[in-house]
């Protein structure tokens, strides 16, 4: 089992309520928690499942964050996808290690750091944003995870000069008016591949839909995710009184050649 | 853009309803659906995105399965997971590239092809399970979807003999009474990493919570996730009538050393 | 304890499966089941609660039927109202002993029955469609539950004649543009009272909330509401597989005098 | 249209992010917020539906309070019912005019409100709780609503004296261990009425299910309801961020005779 060094990623977890605290290990720092101080120095050396105690005795463990973790406690300036749509966003495109994926906006990059990740060291992912500080948040979350490489990051409006790659295995939008950068998308995937998007307003989808069939994409697919949380509490065992109510619509299309007047039958 | 051949997985989409059929190319194979017949021999050539002609003069595209159309899809003898679940699995538990996964049981396959897919080539698989035939049809499946080589497959009741692996970046249990195997599950995990487990019953729950906690289980999270599907139609946009209601609850828990008497905090 | 007459109306409930049957009792009369046949003539002079026998030696009890119950079974000529939603929108309409309502449509009367028990004897429910038919089976079902004397059935298209009464103390309206009828709503209803509304779509969410502030309408309300069973089973307690998805969005609106500028207050 | 006077209760509510203020008229009063001042005596003479401006000059209407708003803003010291199960729960037990009905505990009132509202000036409830406070804070809160009357409040512990009703439309039990207390609440209903039962663990669920197979009834249902809210904004239509998870589960019942040996069927 490899110790811990500095540069490692730690979830610092106390048994106090689940409290817990995403660090990376660095020479003399420390990590301020209300149940004490953890110097890193003393974390170093340890391994990921040791216990460890702050200067005030309390009982910390060394976890190792998952990647659902680490989207949900990601620096962020705009809204982000969140694990439960980012992980059946990479079922439903064709995520898979070696892939080209393109995707806009860059946003915090909680979806481009999941996508790195997940198309290793083999594949690609393009992110396009127009705003620069979104550009550059999105690579910082990038390299706290370690897959900045396999990333390019464009400061670009797509609406006016498209994408640079054509044939990706898959399109990712995350953006305010997906409909006006539909011809652009078809450009940037091979066919018969999926386009995905999340928007958070019913009016936007009814703007996406015709859009997409306008653009050559077919098998149109809406959904919502819902994630509802229990009490981990074995003799009275309940789901958790709040939950969140929304988060975004996702639609997913396939792009073909060729469709003509093919009409996309809906409830008629 | 390479031409489709023998042997490669298809979706042979009609705009007509959305209906769909998997097929896998074959030789003097052909498909019969409710809109006329396609021979395979007609498709090789073709690309991914085309469109095509049954010998009833209907349309059909041909689009590239996506992983979760593949698992919905899958030839099953059990209730398998599903997408909306496979994709938050693979968030919380340590699955990437290059990961080592261990899963019991194995069930129809339908994880087993994600996890294979998702681990790439230098990753690993190893799925267990005590019947033969569901070890098999697993083995089938993940064959199907060409990465049944990153896997292996055991026939073994894990509860006398345990897994062979240690030090797995995550574990997976799908079995009727997981709080039976939790010790092979520590054993076989490495510490600071996650177990991941699905159960369909609120008694399940109440009889693991402190099951983990007995064998160094912290973090245990419990959570279920809902499904709402749109209609997609532009101007009748509403969701579709009937929705799933329950496919399993999703356990997450963290492997610690020396807990010792770490009590999991609850809603006191 | 009074005992079962003809004219009264019972649940015959069957231990086996739950399957249960809804009859009025009629002399000669008798009800076919897949677990044997019962004679009505039989039933009569036995109470609630108390079981009986099939010809073919098969157990039933005789239940008390429930509105809820009433409702879900109501014979149907259109898309109905259904209990989850027609409790919430009783407490959220003015709805009491002796109340004045206005509805339109008709339908087939299930919400027409419940606005009719729980407005009692001295209130007065006043029921509007402009389809003969649908009104003569919404006053048929009224019959049945024994309140179509507090209800006045009339066949009239609102959109041009609308609502004899003023001053009512709630108005529902479930028709397809009620945006047309908002003006017919607000001189039917008394000021500071309710609107209550239900549409399937979000596209008449969108229309309506303008239309609904054209019309002096303020504090507006939209939710859907979700029922989930769980299968009684104590030792594998579980939801049930399928759920229902959609049956329609409700609206609330309260009307006020002399608006003038107030402008709703969104997300800004 | 009759003008205010005092004693009468009133929402003022303000077009301002919709905030309101549930106020009943009293000589001399006034009403702070945050938005200016009112005073009662300006108010009465006013009818409902009529704008009003406080000492700051910002506009407030006077609504009527339906009851679904007086439950949830209702003065407590407990959890209460709120209105999407108090809708449910009245449809689905035999609560109408004229009814008598059984509940324990009264907790705060807001369901005992509510029945009382619904049996009309001839029916009546026994709202029992074995707590003096509680019982006095119910009985404060319906003679806030005005129906008080109709309501006899008994301070006991059932489990030890029972109720002294027989023969009760409905009974209504939201009590920590209801499987306690069925002997109780059978001989307190009528045979083939319904018994309702809210219980937020399902642990609770567990118990209360043989509990009551044990005491003759039968027909049982569980389930729990979800409400989700839109944002009123027609030009971004979207769900709110955050919805309730999660209030109790709402357990249903019917009462029968001579049960013996009938068993009730799962999804065996």
């Amino acid at each position: 089992m490899p110790a811990l060094k500095h540069g490692d990623l730690v979830m610092l977890w106390s048994p106090k309520k689940g409290d817990s605290y995403l660090v990376r290990l660095t020479p003399k720092a420390s990590q301020s928690t209300h149940l004490g101080i953890l110097r890193h120095d003393d974390l170093a050396g340890l391994c990921y499942g040791d216990p460890v105690l702050s200067n005030t005795g309390k009982i910390f463990f060394l976890l190792k964050p998952s990647m659902g973790e680490y989207m949900r406690r990601i620096r962020r300036q705009t809204q982000i996808v969140f694990p439960k749509e980012a992980g059946y966003i990479l079922l439903h495109l064709s995520i898979f290690p070696g892939a080209r994926i393109v995707e806009c906006g860059s946003g915090s990059g909680s979806l481009t750091t999941f996508f790195a990740s997940m198309v290793g060291t083999e594949g690609r992912v393009f992110s396009y944003d127009r705003r620069p500080d979104f550009s550059a948040l999105a690579q910082a979350n990038c390299e706290r995870w370690g897959v900045a490489d396999r990333v390019e990051f464009k400061v670009r409006d797509i609406g006016e000069e498209g994408f640079d790659e054509s044939g990706a295995d898959a399109v990712f939008l995350d953006v305010q008016a997906p409909e006006d950068y539909l011809q652009q998308a078809r450009l940037a995937l091979a066919p018969g591949r999926q386009l995905g998007l999340i928007v958070p307003t019913t009016n936007q989808l009814e703007r996406l839909i015709p859009a997409l069939q306008a653009e050559s994409f077919v098998n149109i697919e809406i959904l919502e995710l819902f994630l509802r949380r229990y009490k981990a509490t074995a003799a009275r065992l309940r789901p958790e009184d709040v939950m969140v109510g929304h988060t975004g619509f996702l639609v997913f299309a396939t792009l073909v050649r060729g469709q003509a007047e093919v009409a996309e039958s809906g409830d008629e």
